[in-house]
């Protein structure tokens, strides 16, 4: 599969007139929109990503070592707020309570924010800018599978930029002032994208077509999304 | 000193019909205007202190045992990253480089969170409060010396709720589902006034009047801040 992946992405980066984001969010729409899990888990597991999301931003502003890079990280931590209020707003709309539609993710959720945490702030910092670029480029296309208006609504949410120019500013700024870090990141993001991917595949609806689907539609859609995050790696200077 | 804010607390008491958060702010609008800062050292440490209330909130959306807690304090955290934003380009209107104007306030205002930290959940939710209502009321009220269009603008930002009813919600729902808390956590709420008022004390100008201004003003002023600290406080069960 890994062989397959780095295929994959070889011949998609030979194609840069594409942004990452809409070619990777158009496979997922059209590959898994058969997978998309209802109305309430979607919301819920996407609510509560963001609240796993926004405090992996708040370790970053605390753990960053100037000012500026506080005051820049924490306009990323309310962007990705504005997602959950957003996803929790539709909970209510659906007459759901929103934490019992989040709750039953807690736990797998916690879980992958334990093993991706970081061990210092640069680590932290392309934590937050892997896991913001793949999970928003994933669950906006999968959201394209729920009802049309909530669809269209969701994807809003989350296909624009939530805080990812300012954490990819921020890392390249780090790795310019130190080269060196670079291959640690690389590391790093390596270790990484390999839980993402997997929160990816969990969120995937378990239907009667799931099996077919595991070998024919998810690992296409999943290279890209590893294509895209290989070419926002590799932009920055990180070999994925 | 602590003799005297005893007494004022309680004669304060007697008059429940003005909110705290007036009261307090109008005692500082008046007395303090002459020890208002100049607009950008003002901007900037209430720039930087919201990015530590901002920081403190993070540790409790990650730190909260419940869903429902973690979601209702991210909207805390919102509302403060607002407040945040709205300073910060108050600064860039000025001309200012944000991170620079914000920049000389850095260390007292990191020292200050790594005493207020808080062992857990409980404490930290007490330290988001305390700080939260201090330091608006506070800020608020300096703001009034400050020119009269960013006076308006700046306690606009503040003296609305910043997460504070969220704060109060939890920390009532905390208390009441373990009563023996209460008596910790008062403890607790003690050890951190007097790092709060050190913090709004610092952020004075120290101009020619600032020496008499100690004694004639500076006191009355805090000691309405501290009663509308302990009025918050008796009402959560919590004795100041």
């Amino acid at each position: 599969v890994l062989r397959l992946f780095r295929r994959r992405r070889r011949s998609r980066a030979a194609a840069p007139t594409i942004t990452p984001r809409s070619e990777a969010v158009a496979a997922v729409r059209v590959e898994l929109a058969e997978l998309t899990p209802a109305a309430e888990p979607f919301l819920g597991q996407a609510g509560y990503l963001t609240l796993v999301l926004f405090e992996n931003l708040g370790r970053a502003v605390a753990a960053a070592p100037t000012t500026a890079a506080k005051t820049a990280l924490s306009r990323a931590a309310a962007q990705v707020l504005e997602a959950h209020e957003g996803l929790v707003a539709e909970l209510v709309g659906l007459g759901v309570d929103p934490a019992a539609a989040m709750d039953p993710f807690r736990e797998r959720l916690d879980e992958y924010q334990r093993r991706t945490e970081g061990a210092d702030w640069a680590e932290i910092l392309v934590t937050c800018y892997l896991t913001t670029g793949v999970l928003s480029d994933f669950f906006t296309g999968l959201a394209g599978g729920l009802a049309p208006g909530l669809a269209d609504r969701v994807a809003l949410l989350l296909d624009v930029d939530r805080g990812e120019r300012v954490l990819e500013g921020e890392l390249r700024a780090l790795i310019e002032q130190n080269p060196r870090t670079a291959s640690r990141l690389a590391m790093w993001g390596r270790r990484l994208i390999g839980d993402t991917m997997l929160v990816a595949r969990s969120a995937l609806a378990a239907g009667p077509g799931a099996a077919d689907a595991s070998t024919d539609r998810i690992e296409p859609a999943f290279n890209e999304l590893i294509g895209a995050h290989s070419r926002r790696m590799d932009a920055l200077g990180l070999t994925a």
